[in-house]
């Protein structure tokens, strides 16, 4: 499949797709029209149709999508369609709560550690799994094929264990730590930031300008 | 200041570029250059003097900016010069690991109570404060004139709980529960959404990509 240039506009979009069709599977519908789908998700339909054609289209003339094809499919693109070893590191309140996440398990995102820094919490369990030290952290990494590994660690330890992770063969960093590590990691390493306080600014921003235009 | 017009994107990036000034602030850098502030972040130098004109512009010719008097006024437009009531409905995991988050505290954004629908987390306390129930929501929505609420419920809680929310005078949400709320919040909310799933569906999509590339 030729994705190359696929604009990032558009895989923002794909899990948000992957997400509603999910839900209509769950409510049962067999097939949708873009119309409908437009409807739902609150996009055009010329933009439905246009995304969905840079993967190939999916759709039919007077038929619409076949919503569990398209869902497969949209997962494919995703890399769903297999399962990815991952570990957390940095078993803070973010790191717990992401563990406990049953969710992405069923995404195919297996959670197969977690470690941390800090020597009072080694052996605490949080699903089922012992949290480990970060000195463990290369031979798992190669017993196991981590491929992902959530970084919920401050910042200052955050670029130390980039660079022991990378190292030993992760290949993707979901990175909470406050800094912005697609700057500082090798090119062959995927990095997605989640900064949640810039979340939070944006949600402020749009408050404060609402609260001026009344 | 007339800011209806500013893009999405622009807005997207403000609080980036409020991150890299309190950095700058942190090492003790008085004033930049949009040349090395470009260095620095990753974007193009015209980039972020596009960016800032939309406020006015900020940078003195042959000076550069003012790297406190920028801090301060990107505060000012993301309206982080002003105290914002918060609560947290919803004290699992992921909840108890947002109100952790003392930063948030110093950007304004004052917790001021947490909620639950489990009797058994009634009165557990986190970070001093007691996990209330939420029949309690509408006296203290209006008590302590709450503007934002996070909301860290399952999806199937989150929308009857958004019309109490916003019902009692709730301006802001910022939604974890997977839905798209600003799709059923009045016209007056301001709603930002915050994926976690897609945003490692992302991730996993560009390993695949990478994967394939290789």
């Amino acid at each position: 499949m030729e994705d190359k240039d696929i604009s990032r506009a558009v895989i923002k979009r794909l899990p948000r797709y992957y997400r509603y069709l999910g839900e209509l599977i769950e409510d049962g519908v067999e097939r949708i029209s873009s119309n409908e789908l437009s409807n739902r998700m609150k996009v055009t339909a010329s933009q439905i149709r246009q995304d969905l054609n840079n993967f190939g289209g999916f759709g039919q003339q007077g038929y619409g999508y076949n919503v569990k094809y398209l869902h497969s499919e949209i997962a494919k693109i995703l890399g769903l369609d297999r399962t990815h070893p991952m570990i957390i590191v940095g078993a803070g309140n973010l790191g717990q709560a992401l563990a406990n996440y049953t969710q992405f398990e069923k995404q195919g995102f297996k959670l197969v550690g977690i470690f941390d820094v800090n020597p009072v919490l080694k052996g605490v369990s949080v699903r089922g799994l012992e949290i480990q030290m970060v000195d463990e952290l290369p031979e798992f990494i190669k017993k196991y094929q981590v491929e992902i590994a959530t970084l919920t660690l401050p910042k200052s330890k955050a670029l130390e264990m980039v660079k022991v992770l990378t190292d030993n063969g992760v290949k993707a960093i979901w990175n909470f730590a406050h800094t912005d590590l697609n700057l500082s990691v090798p090119s062959d390493v995927v990095v997605e930031n989640v900064h949640l306080s810039e979340s939070l600014m944006r949600l402020s921003y749009n408050l404060n300008r609402r609260e001026k235009e009344e």
